[in-house]
């Protein structure tokens, strides 16, 4: 009935209750009295405009498989890695470096959005072809930030997760795109962002059907930060 | 001698005074005793990383001409229209009546950046053709918000100046299409950049051959504009 | 009837309308009827907390009057001077030099909030003096920062108003003391403090008689402004 | 030699250094060749514009004795209790119950800051003498914010420790005063003060001979916490 009123629903199963989600106009629903259809207990409004990043969509904790390893609420997982890779040499140290330290991802800038366009850009696909290989030698999981739709599709083929940096976190298009991709994705959070914002970037993912969105809170720009420029 | 050096000339010449902008590693000119060269009066060091969009490349005010005006320091500029072109009949009245109020130019969004994926996103290519029709039926100079690269594919067929949104800011990859466009270039300032990030943004644009910048400061995020939404 | 129930009454007089402002619990009226009362047009309920500094309970401009001449809406009042008296010389030639240029108001720093305890704190009743005299040789009003009770009881007898600084703004106790020392205040705004708790510092000034209050924007602390220091 | 020059002396005693810290104008040290005095190892100037509570006068952790407990590296310890004394069951229930949860101090307000005048505020001796008796009571140590003169005479007859609030922080009056009460002084960071500015805060309570400083912090004001309003 729903889907045949034009809205579409998000199903999450739990073991004693199954919330359906509903996601439209809900002027739609109007005379439809779901509330007394057989297996309804309750209609809730959800009146912020985001609902597939809503706790009240899925009100259990969120686990996000990503290969061998996930990241959720039993798991400690620390990516660590260079900003920029330099040269394969570099990256393959930091990457036996890091396991060692305890760390499940390597991450490392390939596409680098620098606040001067005279700063190095990033090795590009050289770079995530290195990423590849540091994957298949240490066995980690690799993630890369990606700053345009072209970035988007050469790293689908060489990493296992995709960064959404601060600058690009209100970048529709990027979102939409990273929506499409497949992979798992790392958004992080822009350095005016409210929680609101943050969350509706998220849901502009999760609505190109990819739910698989993990957040990260890397602190909002003040009077104390004003001078701090990593931003990546 | 300086080209052959593999840097970038940019000649600002003014009445009494020719300024050569050197774009490059410096060191490249460290044997070249430029100073003693004739007609060369000081050479002076710009620290900043931005270089074409600062005051000591061109010491004179710009003006940037756009169709039959210009925006610069002997003018007042007045952008008025819609947030979002909702319809033809709703934008032509409103092209009227900003021309009637003194606006040279009709603003109007016809792609949307939206916080939320299921707010209205513009009409895109069918919008652009209404502010066409706006300028040929009022005259006025057109500005659209640009949100992609197939956005600005789309507008510079249509409109005379194309604007970077706040969010927008630092996606590094949509200010260097906008320099390729050849359009002057709106640039609003993002809520939480710096003056030198703002800069920085700019210089991406002239970066790539465009001069055309107008900087827009459109406030920054602080407490006391934490609920304040309108961004674009 | 208000007063016999333990409210106090605040009138503001108008060509054709009269504002009874109360102010004090309003369940204390709520067996009155005073909506019926003759002469009462309408009964308006003011949420803000801030009463004596509220619009609604005088609608119109404010006009504060400094011995010859006044603060409001049909003067724009220039307040000059340095940031610290230094001695008597530098204050004259000062107050000569400001008033050349159009000030009204001698400003002079003699108790001094300084950042640092080992910054020079002010010359305190000997800088009163010297503006008392600068106030004789010039015509012009002269007003002072004032950072303690001790500091009002003796400025009072040598200055025509007080100021309040921004570190002051919530400090209670000293806006209290200003309320009860009969001379106009001038109150700067807190560098963090949002409008609200700006007009309630007000209010504090304000309730104890002194409705002589000039509110001094002073712009407040951001990402941008981190780094700049002068908060007197 | 340092005090014949009328420089101030600062003595911290390590177990196998001695740092001799010297407040005051360097230059009445230029001609004394201090670096080759038998025992002085090096010289080093401290930049900062606060001494007393800097790192470079005493390297080592601080403890704070206060009756029988104390703040510092060692322990951990917590303040809880009720922001304002109503009355004293109010306050007896509460000590025992934080007493049971693990606190080692009693807090509780009797002068309240309110961004309001008509809001309640505090109340004052009743309310220390009720801080007296629940100390009594339990063994508590107990803490009051003081918010000016008048209320640090009356304080440290009741209570252990003095707490200055975020709005007080550059009430520099008021910190002198707590330097000269001779009780340990809990400082609150205020809403946008910086880190240099809180310690030249804590600087002007040692600087009056009182070195018990202890600094909380409660966090900034931004985009983020702009409507939250607890302050004290």
């Amino acid at each position: 009935m729903i889907l045949s009123r034009g809205l579409q629903v998000h199903l999450s199963t739990g073991d004693q209750v199954t919330i359906v989600g509903v996601v439209g106009d809900k002027t739609k629903l109007s005379d439809s009295n779901i509330e007394i259809a057989e297996g309804v207990d309750k209609v809730v409004a959800v009146t912020e405009s985001y609902k597939l990043s809503n706790r009240k969509f899925h009100p259990e904790d969120s686990t996000i498989p990503v290969g061998n390893t996930s990241i959720g609420p039993d798991t400690l997982t620390i990516m660590a890695g260079p900003c920029a890779i330099e040269n394969k040499d570099q990256l393959m140290e930091t990457a036996f470096a890091v396991k060692k330290a305890g760390a499940t991802f390597l991450r490392g800038g390939a596409y680098k959005p620098r606040t001067s366009p005279y700063s190095f850009q990033g090795l590009e696909i050289e770079g995530l072809k290195y990423m590849q290989e540091a994957r298949e030698a240490t066995g980690l999981r690799v993630i890369c930030e990606v700053t345009s739709e072209h970035a988007i599709e050469a790293a689908v083929k060489y990493v296992d997760m995709l960064q959404i940096g601060a600058r690009n976190m209100q970048n529709f298009e990027l979102l939409k795109e990273a929506g499409k991709s497949g992979l798992p994705v790392l958004l992080k959070r822009g350095l005016s962002a409210t929680i609101d914002e943050w969350l509706n970037a998220a849901e502009y993912i999760m609505s190109e059907g990819n739910e698989q969105v993990v957040l990260c809170e890397r602190g909002i720009r003040t009077f104390e930060t004003a001078t701090r420029n990593t931003l990546d």
